[in-house]
C-alpha cells in the first residue's frame, strides 16, 4: 500500500485527486499494489468538498507520518514549497511537483537532497502540462547529445498570438478575449513577459546539459510589443510568430538561451502549433527533429503527469534516480548580444530609405508590407551588437525602426 | 562494466556500433559506469569494417559469455531472431530490438520469459524509429485511460502520399521516386500494403491495452488504390490523405483497430506529418491530444533509440520491468464490419447519380470534384456492412464506384 499527500488544492493538485481517485484500480495494478490518497495540505476550508475528510492544515501532520512515502507539490510560488519540499526530501519521502519556479530555481539542490536521501524529485508536469517532455528528453534521448531545443512553452501567449494572426486582433484585444475565457490571468505578467517561458527553459536546459541554468541569465522578451501589422507581414510572407524559448549548443561548454518572439517559417512543425496548445521542437545529434505536441496546461493533463511521476516513484521506490543536473557557477550561458540571428525589421518609408537600408545592413530581403509608408525586411545573420549598432545608424539617417523580431 | 553484443550487422545494427562508440563517454556517465561493445553477431564478413574484431558468426559465443548482460537484437524478421532471443532471455539477459516483426509477433512470449528471469526486454525502436512513443505511452501516460491512438508510422508510404499531394504525381510515379531515393524497397509489398503499420498498431495496442494484439486480427488496407484524383479532391475540400494505423477503445473490453488510408482535416496535426517523418496522435482521457513525431525510421535516429534503451537497461539491471502485456484467447477486436465510420466515395456521373445516391445513402456531403464525369461525396457515419451493402446497390443502379476511403 502506497499512501500519498497533496499540499495545495488549487486547480492541478483537486486535478491530482480527481485522477488518482477515479483511475485507483489502474494505477493499482501498474504499481502492483494499491494507493491511497491520506492527505491534503491547504490552509483553505473546503466545506461540502468530496475530499473534505482527507483535509489538514498543518505541514507537521504530513512531514512526520511515516506511512506517506509520496507527496505531491501543487502548491506554485517558492514559499513554503521551497521549505516543504526540502523537509520531506531530507525524510526520504519522494516529492512530485508541478511547481516550474521551484524547480527552475532551487532544482541542483533539491535533486541533490533527494540522491542523497534516496528519494525521488520528479517534475514532468512542470514543462508543458501533460505532454511529455522531460522523461523523453531524460531517458528516451539519452544516446544524443541534444544540439538544440525550441519550444511554445506558454498556453496563453500562444493562445493570444493565434488570435492575432486568425483574426486580426490588436494584441491588447487578443489578450482581453483570452483573460475573458480563463486563458490568461487578470495580471498577466509573467505569461506575456515570457517569465513562465523562462522558468521551463531553465528546466529543459538544465536537464538536456547537465548543470543549472538560473532564470536570471536568460534573456528574456515578451510578446506585448508585437503588433497586428507585424502578424500580418509575417503571414503573407510564409512565416507565424510564435514566442520561443530557444536553448542550443554554441561551443563545446556553452550554451545559447533566449525567451522572445520569433518568426517561424510556416514549413516548421511547430509553426503548426496553435491556440492553447505547447509544441516542443528538440534536436537530437542522431536523432535529428523531433516533436512534442499536446495542451500545456490545464486541470486534467497537468494532473495526469504528476500522476505518471506518482506511479514512476511508486514503482521505485528504492531505485537510483535517473534525473540529476549540478550547480554551477561558472557562466555557460552565451551573453545574447554574441548572439548570431537573422532579424526582421519594420521601419518608416522615407524617400531615400532603401539605399539607406543597403548601406547599413548589407544584404536584406524584402518582404511583403501592405502598409504603404512602411517597408520589412528580413536581414543576413548578424551578431545581435553588431545589428543594434546598425540600428542606431538607421535612426540616426531618421528612419524609424517600428518592430524588430528574431527568427527562429 | 557493462558489456554487450549486437546481433544483425545491417543498417540499424552499424548505427548502433555508431552510436554507441561515439557517445561513449556521455553514456558512460549516465550509466555511472561503463559501455563495452564485445560482439557483434553477423554471418556476413565486412573486411576492413572498424568494427571487425568483434564480429563472430556464432551465436553461443554470446549465449554464453557470462560477461555479457545486454544484446541488441537488429536482425529483422522472426527467423532466427525469435529463437535467438528467447535463449538470451531465458539466460537472464536483457535484450533490446528494433525488431518490429517480433515484437509484434511474439512479444506477451518474450515479455514473460524476460519478467520470469529478470530481464529487460524493450523495444523503442521497433515503432516510429527515433521518436520516443513506447516510453511515454507506458510511462508518462500511466495515469491515462487511452482512448484513442491514430498514427502515420510508416515513412516510405507517407513519402509516396506526399509526392502525390503536393506535386499532382499518380501513386505508381511516386513509388518509383521513393524507390530511387531508396525509401522504397525493391519489393515495397510491407510498407504500401500496409503491413508495416499493422505490426506497429498491434504493439502500441498490446502496450495501451495490456492484451496481446495480433497483426492477423486487424483489417489492413494498403495505398495501392490511391488515385491522383483523389488525393486532389480531398486537396481542395479541406483534407489530406494518410495511411493511418488506427486503435480505439470502443466498448470496455473491446477495442477498434485498423490499417488503412484516411481523409485527414488539415486542421489535425497529423495533417502536417509529411515526407518521411511519422506522427502518432493519443488521446487519453486525462490529457486529452498529444503528439509525438519525428523520423520514424533511418541508421542514426532508429540507433538513438535503441542505444537510449541499452542505457535504460544497464541502469535497472535489477529492477522490476515497467511493460508488459499477456496473451489472450478472446477476441478483443471488434470486427472492422461493424466499426462506424464516416466515407469518402468518389463515382462515375450519370444523369440521376444525385438522386439515386440520396436514395440510397441519405445525407451526403458533396465535395470538389475536377472531372467533369465523377461526382465525390462524404456520407454521414455508417456501420461498414452497411455501407457495403449501399455500395453494392448503387453499382445495381449502373453507377460505377471509383474510390472508397474512411475519414478520421
Amino acid at each position: 500500500m502506497v499512501k500519498i499527500a497533496i499540499m495545495g488544492f488549487g486547480i492541478v493538485g483537486s486535478g491530482v485527486a480527481e485522477v488518482v481517485t477515479n483511475h485507483k484500480e489502474d494505477i493499482g495494478k501498474k504499481i502492483c499494489g494499491a494507493i491511497e490518497l491520506k492527505y491534503i495540505l491547504d490552509i483553505r476550508d473546503f466545506p461540502g468538498n468530496p475530499f473534505e475528510s482527507k483535509l489538514t492544515k498543518d505541514f507537521n501532520v504530513i512531514l512526520e507520518d511515516p506511512e506517506i512515502d509520496i507527496v505531491v507539490e501543487t502548491m506554485g510560488g517558492t514559499k513554503p514549497a521551497y521549505a516543504f519540499t526540502k523537509a520531506l526530501l531530507e525524510k526520504g519521502k519522494s516529492v512530485i511537483t508541478s511547481n516550474k519556479e521551484l524547480v527552475a530555481t532551487h532544482g541542483a539542490e533539491l535533486l541533490k537532497i533527494a540522491n542523497e536521501n534516496n528519494a525521488n524529485y520528479l517534475f514532468e508536469a512542470s514543462v508543458g502540462g501533460g505532454i511529455p517532455i522531460i522523461r523523453p528528453l531524460a531517458q528516451c534521448l539519452a544516446a544524443n547529445e541534444i544540439l538544440a531545443i525550441s519550444g511554445i512553452l506558454n498556453g496563453t501567449t500562444n493562445y493570444i498570438l493565434t488570435k492575432m494572426f486568425r483574426d486580426g486582433e490588436s494584441f491588447e484585444t487578443a489578450l482581453a478575449d483570452a483573460q475573458a475565457k480563463g486563458y490568461a490571468e487578470k495580471d498577466p505578467t509573467a505569461d506575456i513577459e515570457g517569465h513562465d517561458t523562462c522558468r521551463k527553459v531553465c528546466i529543459l536546459a538544465s536537464l538536456a546539459y547537465g548543470e543549472h541554468l538560473y532564470p536570471e541569465k536568460v534573456y528574456t522578451e515578451g510578446i506585448t510589443k508585437i503588433t497586428a501589422q507585424d502578424v500580418r507581414n509575417a503571414e503573407e510572407s510564409g512565416y507565424v510568430i510564435k514566442l520561443l524559448g530557444r536553448i542550443r549548443r554554441v561551443q563545446e561548454d556553452k550554451v545559447f538561451a533566449m525567451v522572445s518572439p520569433c518568426l517561424v517559417e510556416k514549413s516548421s512543425p511547430i509553426a503548426n502549433v496553435d491556440d492553447v496548445f505547447n509544441g516542443v521542437l528538440v534536436t537530437g545529434d542522431s536523432v535529428d527533429d523531433v516533436m512534442f505536441y499536446g495542451r500545456g496546461a490545464g486541470k486534467l493533463p497537468t494532473a495526469s503527469a504528476v500522476v505518471a511521476d506518482v506511479i514512476d516513484a511508486a514503482k521505485h521506490m528504492q531505485s537510483r534516480k535517473w534525473i540529476s543536473w549540478k550547480e554551477t557557477d561558472r557562466d555557460f550561458v552565451v551573453d545574447h548580444l554574441d548572439a548570431e540571428e537573422r532579424y526582421y525589421l519594420r521601419v518608416a518609408k522615407t524617400a531615400n530609405a532603401e539605399a539607406g537600408i543597403a548601406d547599413i545592413f548589407g544584404n536584406v530581403c524584402y518582404i511583403h508590407s501592405d502598409c504603404a509608408d512602411e517597408l520589412a525586411f528580413i536581414t543576413e545573420k548578424k551578431v545581435a551588437r553588431n545589428l543594434e549598432a546598425e540600428c542606431e545608424k538607421l535612426c540616426a539617417t531618421g528612419i524609424e525602426i517600428k518592430s524588430k523580431i528574431r527568427l527562429l
